[in-house]
């Protein structure tokens, strides 16, 4: 018997994240990658973490290091909620659900929502771990296009019009509004409304996934969907980005009836998130940890991302139609190449060249945009993004001519 | 529309655990309660781990802090490769999967393996996570019956013969071969060869489930299914039962082609376990902290265990057609109320009488067994166990007098 056939046929269809091999290759020294989604180390707030291990040590040893209840340890949740009030999102500690980081909250999305051949839409380009939830359960992720200004809302509706027609009518609406990953794209309060407005029409939910939304550097923040409209979206964060990756911690917020299913199938998927790191987080929030932490990361990722931005038009002056976005916030830009470019193609020349990004294509639900790449501007210093935008630079040049 | 309707099969049948919601039953003061599976706070290494903490944060803060590989650290790894070394099994890092505890094992194992309505074969009884991890994949357990030595050969070959001839050929042979949840049985050496033997005979996997295995109390440690046959076992550790359940660590150790596949499967899950609670765990292990708890936890629980069978031998003394186990190791023995006596209906009388535990039938796939129940012997300490099995008593005898 063939092993394949012992795996079930959703296990059958798994691959290897592209992203997660192609991270390996682009780790070689001497290589300025701007292909991760890393934190900068230099973000992390270490003397926090160490205050609120010896407050949780001394004060709660036997509770941190128990076992806790699936929803989360109260407290947190609490705090948690207080942040989301401060965002203008009326909520409650109980419509809050902490998960094993947002990947966890996107992994009980897909269980939940998705019988194998059940659609949905999603931002084209969208955030790759998304796609590969969704895709675990066989789900099947259909792209709408994006401008500057994020998910396009008359090509939402054309092609929830189209999926309807043809029975197949998506499960949710996903949407990344703030900073996205890939494109750096954030979605303005009028088409946040427009795209409810759709939703509510056609009786669709929305998934809201904002792993980045503190991270803004400039312009104003918009409102969440939830916000806007709590009855009918599900949010998904994380502090991965805002604190620190390490802990593996996120939280869901939405209804009642979708935080109560998730309970459900999370206390089949994990039992609970570490109690411990919980415990820990809390103590650092109550500290002011977030506050001081964001503080620090904003300017830190400011600086950098103006440096790229500066250093890509110095860089790419006299390239003709080569776009990049300029995103608020977040940690990444992405660059759209002249016509004929293939950043696929061209990705191992660029490690012989000691510069790394990830090639656009993979952020598509159907792989099928080469002109693309993602560049990331959180990880690498100063000094790496003068260099390495030089050396992208040259690298397109030499193509276009090779090409022309 | 109904909002069930919004909804995935898989996540309209399930439901909250019978476990989890019963334990905020039996939480109210002053009852004494041997229905959880907690480890006692007092053997949790506190000292250990804020030994650990202290050389993580100052040597490695910023890869502790940051993401990690799907795979685990690989000192972990070693580790643990090393560990499972000197329990006689001939593994490297590379055939290690560090999970976010062994909950999440059996996750990915039903998500690699069910395709919806899928038969596999557990105990009768047998761990309720599993039976949840396993349904929320549609997977169908099917029940063998267990006798004082855990799986019966002749009951599963029945079983087989009977699945093999309706179509409805098992995924794999789910067992947990030491000091069994929830029955405390181990099954012995010969008996473990043949259940290999039969499962080899039909081309099936074995999922070994081994949470307690270094828990013996007395007797001697028998060979792991895996050392037995490497090429079709599977097996789940967790370091929950051993060190302390609140960093949810656990890892898989397999054949090459299945851990390959629950990688990629995990990828989409949580991207990887806490790279924190895995510094600090290599860093425990480094310290010497697994033998000197061991040793510490093996005292405690044996001589809780020893107690927990003194008291039900004084305290049912004259009750006909009762029986209990005698575990060897673990944390949980079984008990077995006369004909005519119903665990799940006296329930509320024993929360009444002060006194706690599972009723039996939570842990049959088919919830068809109503005269069993799972007493812990390892949260409650000595007075408690003393006091909480004069009540079980006294109930039981008011119960067969009401019924006689």
């Amino acid at each position: 018997m063939d092993k394949q056939e012992f795996f079930s046929d959703r296990a059958q269809g798994m691959q290897r994240s592209v992203i997660r091999e192609l991270l390996k290759i682009t780790a070689k020294p001497g290589i300025i990658s701007f292909a991760g989604g890393l934190p900068a180390p230099a973000s992390f707030p270490v003397d926090f973490v160490r205050k609120a291990l010896d407050s949780v040590l001394d004060k709660e040893p036997h509770t941190a290091l128990q076992y806790g209840p699936t929803e989360g340890d109260p407290r947190l949740r609490e705090d948690l909620a207080g942040i989301m009030k401060e965002d203008g999102i009326d909520t409650t500690p109980d419509h809050i659900l902490i998960t094993t980081a947002s990947q966890q909250g996107l992994d009980l999305v897909g269980k939940i929502f998705f019988n194998p051949g059940n659609t949905c839409i999603t931002g084209s380009p969208t955030y790759l771990g998304a796609l590969q939830a969704f895709k675990s359960y066989q789900g099947v992720p259909v792209g709408v296009e994006l401008d500057d200004h994020g998910m396009i809302p008359e090509k939402l509706e054309e092609t929830l019009a189209r999926l309807e027609e043809e029975g197949r009518k998506p499960r949710f609406i996903y949407v990344i509004p703030d900073f996205q990953n890939p494109a750096g794209v954030t979605i303005p309060l009028e088409r946040r409304k427009r795209i409810l407005e759709i939703a509510g029409k056609g009786g669709y939910l929305v998934i809201e996934d904002t792993p980045y939304r503190q991270l803004r550097y400039k312009g104003k923040s918009q409102p969440t969907f939830q916000s806007l409209e709590p009855d009918m979206v599900l949010s998904l964060y994380t502090i991965s980005k805002i604190l620190l990756p390490g802990f593996r911690l996120g939280w869901a917020c939405g209804p009642g009836w979708i935080i109560d299913k998730m309970v459900m199938a999370k206390q089949a998927v994990d039992l609970c998130t570490s109690p411990f790191n919980q415990a820990l987080t809390h103590a650092m929030l109550s500290m002011g940890a977030l506050d001081k932490s964001l503080e620090q990361t904003i300017e830190l990722y400011g600086n950098r991302r103006k440096l790229m931005l500066e250093c890509m038009e110095k860089e790419f002056t006299g390239i003709d139609d080569i776009h990049w976005t300029k995103p608020e916030g977040g940690l990444f830009l992405w660059l759209t190449l002249p016509e004929g470019l293939n950043t696929e193609k061209m990705f191992k020349e660029a490690v012989d060249a000691k510069v790394a990004y990830v090639p656009g294509s993979a952020f598509y639900p159907d792989n099928d945009n080469f002109r693309s790449m993602r560049l990331n501007f959180s990880y690498a210093d100063e000094g790496q993004i003068v260099e390495g935008m030089k050396r992208l630079g040259n690298l397109i040049r030499k193509k276009i001519s090779a090409t022309g």
